[in-house]
This record gives structure tokens, sequence and C-alpha cells, in this order.
């Protein structure tokens, strides 16, 4: 099998196999169904063996409940839990909630406890509880540890399981320490020496204690300031810095400066991608929802953010009826006038997304903000230029007015150079704020350049055309 | 300082610390800036070596060129190249250009050779002969050898620094190969077992091979199936890959199964954050623009998504203009007409941003294509209905006109549903034709939540108001 080229292994080969070259397809899924549908265990057991917990995580979420619970039923007592870590959170409320006791306790037998950890943490109360109680006791009394730091927090994000070593030890001394012990972690990639007081002392690579001889003194050959994390330190500023400063584990410490977890690339990496997903769902005005959401909850989730929107377009309805004399004047500028409006809203959330974006990365910091609201304001002032002639030559030709081809260019100026003040400054005002910059952007900015741009152009039109 | 609980070691803590924790701060630049302007290069060598190259790479991004090229100016002979590495593209181009080549070539010698390839790919071919001049000669044939595949491929994600073993040794031939070489790699995870021919046999995570006894064959302790990925595979695959099964580092093999290189979480962490950024900017009608870039280059970029927008408004107000003489008779439609266009590019949206990220995490498939799609019209036309019944009362409220409430209620309602169709089946269809799903989306979805939110409106109202 070593020599196989394909990554796929244990999932089927069929034609599909190419395009959803690691998700479950179609053929497995139907496969599976199918022995759900017969009820044969045994079958069942032998389909699912094969795939990763995450795909088969995977094919609970895509599937409808009534046949996720038929699957749960048939699979029984032979259930492996640890696909429970890998669902989304929706479908891990119904798994948890469907699940008698005793499968779901013996199911998570298996589980390292920070993974239990962060299973549960999104539990409602009666749920958590029913899962605490199903494991033994050594066990919860780790994650109800856990449990009580601060969610997004490195307490949270940490494993318990790690290998320290005291400081004045040898590499032969870790080597026969490591193997006289059963019960390493999974995996792990560094030793993290420590003093009596289990003090950070500092770590040392795996690969670095393989390349040297028995008798060598670990903290010779140790990173004496490694970067550590105090246990309260924020998720998403640990995933930063592991991103960084391509960082592949770190100690965390409590307040008194003692070793009580380490973090591992892939908590990060999963911390960065949550992070990045929920920028660009608060960019478009969506909540936390999930693709296995119901009509319904989509529907709540949605609304909060058509209704701000709502209250804004009625907002910019209330400037344009100021000039309704004006329109009933003039019809051509109630053709026109969406067009305006429309531009600096695509203008504005161009500048916003890059200025949401720059805030995440860390990107824009006092020491450029100038610089980049400068830019921001000249891009639009160029762009507002180039399209104000295109659209300025647009309304003489279609109206046959001149004047009205200067008033649609000149408030389309003024939209895109306030859709790149706005853009900008009210991402940077909220962080300033110490809110996230990108959770109510979109629907100030666009209200911003609806208003201004409906006034701009209806306001010039009042003031030259009539 | 190992108990420390500050991670922001070798940077000024000042009050900004904690807010900046691990970027550069304002006080450190300025103190940088102070030292190029009195060309003091031991005191700017001192103020720059605690700093990690990431950060170094942020600070001449944020600063503007000419202080830049001050800066590289006064560093001189005694920079340390490990930050090209962390640059974006456009500072990297200016800087590799400016630098003189005997500066270029000491500030590279040190890096590994992957780094310079990540490093070289993007600039143009002069700047690229002139880096690979300025390597030595197994470098730069290892550097030529990489660039030969693809981008986005493995091939160019792998580093061609590993350590292998022959499938046959023991636990202790191999930590004795180890010790006996001093030029493994600076990070590696796992050994890998190759059969004479260079076949990947299996891999050992190193805290396997300290866990096991000198004796132990490394064949019996060795995962004899490991995901192994071939030199062609696109790199958004082998991120997925990572991000999926948790991976820490793969073997990557060529055509005929031999191994050639191995990728690293870091290298896949890279790719899944600069493809969840390119997503988010596409859908916000952005290019491939950096923060570092002019006035000029972002006007440019930003020019074409903006064209496009234009179109699709001027397409909109043709529709208006069919129907000016119902404006004409009743202005109340102009006041009220962007309220059900707006709402309606707003879902669409929504329901964009969620089909393109759960394409781009593969939940969104053939096997829950047809439910998804179910629920994105269902919710549209449920919170169509509840906004039908507000905007209905405002309309009729504010103009007195019960039938003006009816013909703006089913309009919205209308447009909600296309809305949620659009934004769903445009990017699937994108998708399913080999695009990307998140490029034009936008521009086709909103231009479709325009024109049917005028037509629906203005014709209701000219069919039921005249």
């Amino acid at each position: 099998m070593s020599e196989t080229d394909d990554v796929t292994e244990g999932q089927d080969s069929g034609e599909e196999a190419k395009e959803d070259a690691y998700a479950i397809n179609a053929a497995t899924v139907d496969g599976i169904l199918a022995a759900v549908e017969l009820g044969a265990q045994a079958r069942l057991v032998e389909l699912l063996e094969p795939l990763h917990e995450a795909d088969i995580a995977d094919l609970l979420e895509q599937i409808t409940t009534s046949e996720r619970h038929k699957l749960l039923d048939v699979w029984g007592e032979e259930m492996d839990g640890a696909f429970l870590y890998e669902l989304e959170e929706g479908v891990r409320d119904d798994i948890v909630e469907y699940l008698d006791d005793k499968v779901l306790a013996s199911a998570m037998s298996e589980m390292e406890t920070d993974d239990v950890v962060y299973l549960v943490e999104d539990l409602d109360e009666e749920q958590q509880e029913k899962v605490l109680e199903s494991l033994d006791l050594a066990d919860r009394v780790a994650v109800e540890a856990s449990l009580q730091y601060d969610e997004d927090s490195a307490g949270r994000l940490m494993s318990r399981e790690m290998v320290t070593a005291p400081e004045h030890w040898t590499v032969g001394e870790a080597i026969d320490y490591m193997r006289a012990h059963e019960d390493l972690p999974e995996d792990f990639y560094k030793v993290i020496l420590v003093d009596p007081a289990m003090k950070v002392v500092g770590t040392v690579p795996l690969g670095t204690i393989m390349a040297n001889r028995r008798e060598k003194s670990l903290k010779d050959i140790a990173d004496l300031e490694p970067r550590v994390f105090p246990v309260d330190e924020s998720a998403e500023d640990v995933a930063y810095a592991f991103n960084q400063y391509h960082m592949i584990s770190a100690p965390v410490v409590d307040g008194d400066g003692r070793l009580v977890g380490v973090i591992t690339i892939d908590d990060a990496m999963d911390v960065l991608e949550d992070a990045a997903e929920e920028d660009m769902k608060r960019l478009a005005g969506l909540g936390d929802e999930e693709l296995s959401d119901s009509v319904w909850e989509t529907a709540k989730l949605r609304f909060p953010w058509l209704g701000v929107n709502l209250i804004t377009a009625i907002l910019a309805s209330v400037v344009i009826a100021q000039f309704e004399a004006v329109i009933a004047a003039i019809v051509a500028l109630a053709v026109l006038m969406p067009i305006v409006a429309s531009m600096g809203g695509n203008g504005a959330t161009q500048t916003l997304t890059v200025a949401v974006r720059a805030l995440a990365t860390r990107d824009l910091t006092s020491s450029n903000a100038f610089r980049i609201v400068r830019r921001e304001v000249l891009v639009g002032l160029l762009n507002g230029a180039v399209f104000a002639i295109i659209i300025g030559i647009v309304g003489l030709v279609w109206f046959g007015s001149p004047m009205l081809g200067v008033v649609i260019g000149v408030a389309m100026i003024i939209n895109m150079v306030v859709a790149g003040l706005a853009g900008i400054l009210i991402p940077m005002g909220l962080e300033r704020a110490g809110a996230d910059p990108a959770l109510a952007s979109g629907a100030f900015v666009t209200t911003v350049t609806d208003v201004v741009g409906f006034f701009a152009f209806l306001g010039l039109a009042a003031t030259l055309l009539l």
C-alpha cells in the first residue's frame, strides 16, 4: 500500500474519486445508507471502519436527521466516539441528546480529556451533565478543571497531556523515562524542562534529543527562552503567535508561572480557521449558523441583520422622499439614482474587507493607519473620477442632458470618496472601541453610502437642474 | 526568563504592549526609524536583533518605501535575510530589486531551499535570475528543480530536507544515525521508512521512536499506511487533508512512487490561511491587492469589479426606465423601490457567503446539495414573508395606500426567494463548471436581485396601482 499515490485509501475510487478526493463521496454515502436501511450492523461497521473520524462526522452532517438517528441506532455499541469531536455544533447537540447514556459513555471512553472539553463546552447544561457523568472520576475532574477557564482562552485550548523532565536530566535519562512510560501523549514534539516548582526552564524538540549523545545535559541543548502562554491568554492571540512565529507547540503556565499544559499547532490551526470564517460571515451579516441548521433556525439567525438593513434602507428612502418634487419633475433621476448608491456600496465593501482583514492579521496598526486611510480616500477619488466620466457620458447620451451628466458624475466622486473614508474609519473606530470590526461594519458603511449617494445626487439635481 | 508570563519577550513593553501583544508596536517602530535616520548601524542591529524575522517583515511592510530603503542601506551587510521569506509580495519585489547583489547573496546564504523557492517563485524573471545567481551551485540546482513543479502543487510546498531510514533498521540504528548527522532538518516529526528504490514503506513519529527500546524494529512500530501525496497534488487539497485529518507531516512521492520530499503542517497552515483570505477578498470584489500597494496599483486592481458593478447597476436602471411613466404618476414608487433591491441583495449575500464557504470546506456536496438549496429558498420565503408584512405596513402608513403596501410586500417575497435561489445556485454552478465559486458570484447575484427587485416592484405597481 505504501507506494500508492492515492491519498484516499479506504474510500470508493469511482469516477468521483478525483473530484471529491478527500470528502465522503456520493457512492460511499449511498452504500452506508443502504446498510442502515437494512439494519445491517456488521456491514455498517465494515463500511465505517476504514473512514477517518473526520469523514464520519462529515457524513453525519450531510445526511438528514432521521437518517442520522437510524445510523446511530444500527451502529449502537460498536460505535467509536472519536467522530464526536469532529462534528459541528448543531449536529453534535442532536447526537448527544439522541444517544442513550450507556452508548455515549462507551463511545467516549477512549477520548483524551482536552477533546472531551471541546466536545462538552458548547452543550447545554443538561447534556453537559450527561456527558460528565459518563466519564470516570479522574477524567471528570480534569475536564471540570479545564471548563473553569474562559472559553476562547489558552486554558481551554491546551492539553494536559505532556512530557516534562527535570532540568538536570540528560538525554539518556529522558529517553529511558519515555521508554518506561506506556501512556505518553499520542503526538508530542517537545520535552518541557521544569524546575521542582514546575516552572518552565526550557523546551527541547524531540529531533534535538535524538541528535545528541546520552550523556548530554538537556539544559545544554534546550531553548531556554521559549514562548510561553499564560493560561488566560486569548485563544486568538495564541493562534496569531503560532502562525506568525511558525510554532509547533508551546507550554501554558498559570498565574504563578507553573506549567499547566501544552498547546499544539493543530489547536491553533482550528482557531485561525474559525476566526477567518467568523470574519467572513460577519461581513456578510451572518451569525453562528451551520450548514446543518434547519430552515427555522437559519431564518431566525439571519433575521437581525436583514432587520438592520431594512432600517438603513428606509433611512435612504427618507432621504429620497425629501426630493419627491425634483423626481416628479425629472423622472430620469429615479432611473439613475440607484447607480450612485450601488457604486458607493461596492467601493465601501472593498475598503471594508481590506480593513477588517488587515486588522485581523494585525497588519493595520497605529504605525501605518494614517497612510492607509489616505490611500483609501485617494483610491476612492481616483476610481470615483474615472467612473464619474463614464457615468456622466452615459447620463448625457441616455437622457440628452449635459447638466444631468455633470450632476451624476459629481455625486459619484463624492460618494466614492465617502465610501473609502467610511470603509476604513468605521472598522478602525469599532476596533478602537473594543468591538469586533467585522460585526456591524457592513450595516454602518452601507447606510453611509446609501444616504450620501442619494443625497448628493438628488441634492445636486435640485440645485442645478431645476 | 522561563517563568515569565509575557510572550512578547524582546519587545518594548510600554502601555501598548498589551494591545499590540505580538505585533511591532509604535514605540519599537519609532526607535528603529530614529536609528535609521541617524545612520546608526550598530544601534539598528541591536534593535532588530531580538525581533523575530516575521516581525521585522511586518515592520518593513508598515513603513514607507523611502524609510524602507534607508533602513536597508543602514542595515547593509549585517542583514539576516530570514525576513525575506515573511514579506508580502509587493514589498518583497521592492526589496529584492533595491538590494545590491552582494548584500542579497549574503542575506540568503543561510536560508533553506524550500524557503528560497517560496521567495523567488513570485519574482519576475530578471529578479529571479538575480536571486538564483547569488546561491551556491547545489542550492541553485535544488531550487530550480522545485520551480519545475506547478505553482500551488505539493511539489512546490514540500521541503527536500527530511530524515529517512531503511525499512529494516531498529530504533537503536535510527538514533545512532541521527546522532551522527549534524545537518538534520531544523524541525522534523517523523522518520520515513523507505525501501531500496526509495518507495515509502511507512512513517514513525519521533515520540514513538523514543518510547521504544533500541532493539525494536522500526517497521514494527511504524504506520505502514501513511497518507502520501503525489508531487502534482494541488496545494489546496494537501492543506484540506492536513486540516481534516489533523496531520503534522506527510511524505511526497513522484510519479513512480519514490519519495521526493516532505510537507509539514506549517506549510499547510499558510495555504489554508491564504485560501480563506482569497475567498473573502473575491466575495468583496478584490483582487490580489496588499496593504502596501500604492494608490495607483490599488485603484487599478479594484477597477474591474467596480466596472462590472457599474454595468449591472445600469442594467437595473434600464429596468427602472421601462416604468418611467408609472414613477411619474406615483413618485412614492421611486422612494420605496431601493428597499426591495437592497433587501434582496443582502439576503443573496448571506446565502452566497454560506455557499462559498461550504464549497471551500467541502461541506456542500452532491449528497446534501438538494437539501441546502431547498433550505435557502425556504429561508428566503420565510424572511421574505416577515419583512413583507413589516414593509407593507410601512408603505401603508407612510403613503396611506393599502395597495402600495401589498405591492411592496409581494415584491419583497419574490425578491427574497430569488435571492436565496441565486445565492446558492450561482456559486454551485460556477464550481461545477470548474470556476472559482467566489470569483464572480457577487456580481452575478446582485445583478439578479437588483433586476428582479425593481422589475417585481415596479411591474406589480404598474399592474395594480394604475
